[in-house]
């Protein structure tokens, strides 16, 4: 990784850093960072995302979760490729899955393991999706499982498992035996940022996000990290994505907390409208706060929530625009805004056809307001839609009205805007008060070129 | 356009007119094609498509249609933008259009004039689209009906008009004036390839194709000319296509015939998934063979059409594979084959998943039998399918069966069908007897060249 793009990413956190530092030296954590970044051989891009994050956070501890990373050697050389996350006794789990009809053997599993509720370690591993793979597939997870569980002493079903890269090939997984033995002596409550790495494939930059909340008269933790970049769209959005907190909340109620974030987060982001088969968000809850007097929470509708459900869906968001930002080969965050729709669900529709659009994707990337593409976007979407009340505008600068261009509007002010690292494309129906917002990215040559070459 | 790919598109017609013409000098035919083709400047994409079909037909005359080109300045300079076909008295017009929500003028013009089902001119310009141009797009689509009836002397609602090109600004029709007279002079029955040429945009290549066929004791002629190469997807997916014949087939009959042949052709193929706001598709029937004893067709199930309607649907399926095979950008011509879904048309949503899906598309591009991909798409697509019963074969060679890599295939087999020009996707799902077949083409940097610096 780049060291200027390095630091300008880590931003705050050197400003942090440096006012507890006075020393001028680069501080421990930016060398950490630095010398744990992936090795450009084993990375898929060569550089970070222009639109990655400027303000990345320092990840706090949560209270019965501990880390640790290694080089498994799946697939990559010289970069770390397995996450375990060890949780306490006690710790609930919640998962919502990709749709697709032909999910990966990590996914299955993890479905099976859900009913019961309760989690005592994840294990992720980057390079190999272990998707496709029949039986040798099936026979894979089940042996993680059994060696995590032999590491950490617990039960196989209490191990959930996340796996992301290429699809088809067999995993290895006796190449975990030995590996999460050591990792498990090694864990530690501060490694997110190296945590966020290890599961990285062809992103460019690490994803966290964090919230501390009060939870009744307990301050509560949400550490959230994801990896996306390509085969990203709704029905689970990014390919994998874990969410930890130390709040005390029941199974049941981290599910439906869960599922509610969803739809506005990951499922209103799209890349490239592909589905991965591996589509995973997992959310735990350890209930370490509870000893510093939170609340127990059964219930959702808990109004006690209120503060963390606020907190706990802005991660997911949070983590969701990361994955946009860095969409493969994206050089603009794109955010599509529809108002004026007949309901909620026809615009979220009419937005996704936009953002989904090759031809409106490839404008951006061109830096040209092609508003006839996004009119073409709405009347392919197959939703109500008027185009003689149609108004749209590219950041702020309405550039069509009532079925025409708009006469008032300045090219030069617009190519300008077009210029920006963010494009907001806002859709106004002139129908009724449906509203929805989706994010994506613009469709550059570099795209084509990480995914045409990818397996090979 | 660069004489040797000239030369090879036209293969056939040069040993055509060799076994003509004992000159070695080149023909006639070649140098006015030559001649006639766009100059560089006013082409979007520089090169013919390495997919263009090396035979290219002569095309023979039709009775009642006669066909004129000019350069009317619409928006290139340097090369012929409009095409007037003119019809003779009696002959039945049929169409199909767009679903878009936000068609073009001349799409709401045609489909309001087709009720009454009379035609007596076409009148088709490439360089502006003529869409959401508000009040002043219905009103140009009128001026050009207006000024082309005065030069036919026949009535407005007798003309047909198709636009295509950029999206948003308004059509100056008073371009028309004077030079659909002129072209009213000069119509002749031999200018098919020059038509073909007018209404091109990003296309490479000119498309054109032809049947002849008897309808009772008389031979029938169907001409058909297409331009596509970008938004392009089902429901219409080409923009323009235009189908004529002095077969004497009554409006109703021909409607039928239309709608029966578009759900396996143009429906049936996808370069980019977006749907033009222009698609139009339009047959028009002389009737001018009843004079050699072609017997009159008022139903489209009568059964002295079988054959001709057999051909009438060859040539919409050639003209559709064609504008596969300029895709903008397109180095290969894809065809999916799903079999085994539980319908047909679960089959063709499963094989649009596949063909629309930017991972595939770009995995073509670079020469890779990523069948993981195949899997992800198939999974996306929301359709019954069982991963454990799922095989997959690239260009006839299995890669993948019942759920994992297929242990016999050979790599390098495979490696080398990937550098074919056409490239077979076959999924086989094992669950029913749904079969279904479309056809794309594959992603490449060149694509978003051509999109990425379109309008400015």
């Amino acid at each position: 990784m780049d060291p200027r793009a390095l630091r300008a990413r880590r931003g705050r956190q050197l400003r942090y850093s440096s006012h507890r530092t006075p020393s001028p030296a680069p501080t421990c954590e930016v060398i950490q960072s630095a010398s744990l970044s992936p090795k450009p051989e084993a990375r898929m891009s060569s550089a970070v995302s222009p639109n990655a994050p400027t303000d990345v956070p320092e990840m706090p501890a949560i209270a019965g979760v501990k880390l640790a990373t290694a080089a498994a050697g799946i697939r990559y050389k010289g970069r770390t490729d397995v996450l375990l996350a060890v949780m306490d006794k006690g710790t609930a789990v919640a998962g919502v899955f990709t749709k697709s009809k032909c999910p990966s053997a990590p996914v299955e599993w993890c479905r099976d393991k859900l009913s019961q509720g309760k989690a005592r370690a994840l294990v992720v591993n980057s390079g190999n999706a272990n998707a496709f793979t029949g039986k040798t597939g099936r026979a894979a997870t089940k042996l993680t499982a059994d060696i995590a569980a032999k590491a950490l002493r617990c039960s196989p079903a209490e191990v959930f498992l996340a796996s992301t890269g290429v699809i088809g090939e067999p995993l290895d997984a006796s190449k975990f035996d030995g590996v999460l033995a050591t990792m498990a002596g090694n864990v530690a409550p501060d490694d997110w940022m190296n945590a966020a790495k290890a599961i990285m494939t062809t992103d460019t930059f690490p994803k966290v996000a964090t919230r501390t909340v009060w939870l009744g008269k307990a301050k509560v933790t949400i550490n959230g990290m994801a990896k996306g970049a390509g085969m990203i769209a709704p029905d689970m959005a990014t390919m994998l994505a874990f969410v930890f907190t130390d709040a005390p909340i029941a199974q049941v109620a981290l599910q439906s907390l869960l599922k509610g974030g969803v739809a506005d987060s990951f499922n209103a982001v799209t890349v490239d409208g592909d589905t991965s088969t591996s589509d995973t968000l997992l959310a735990f809850a350890t209930g370490a706060a509870a000893a510093n007097g939170a609340p127990k929470i059964s219930r959702a509708a808990d109004p006690r929530l209120k503060a963390f459900t606020k907190a706990f869906h802005a991660v997911l968001g949070d983590l969701a625009e990361q994955v946009a930002r860095d969409g493969e080969g994206a050089r603009k965050l794109v955010e599509i805004i529809v108002d004026g729709a007949v309901s909620k669900a026809s615009a979220r529709k009419i937005a996704m056809s936009v953002a989904n659009s090759p031809l409106v994707k490839t404008a951006i990337a061109g830096e040209d307001a092609n508003w006839g593409r996004v009119v073409m976007a709405v009347g392919k979407a197959g939703e109500p839609a008027n185009r003689d009340k149609l108004a749209i505008s590219f950041n702020g600068i309405r550039v069509a009205n009532r079925g025409a261009r708009d006469p008032s509007y300045d090219e030069a002010e617009v190519s300008a805007a077009m210029k920006q690292p963010k494009i907001q494309i806002k859709v106004a129906l002139g129908l009724g008060k449906g509203r929805d917002r989706v994010l994506t990215c613009d469709l550059t040559k570099e795209y084509i070129a990480i995914n045409g070459d990818y397996r090979s």
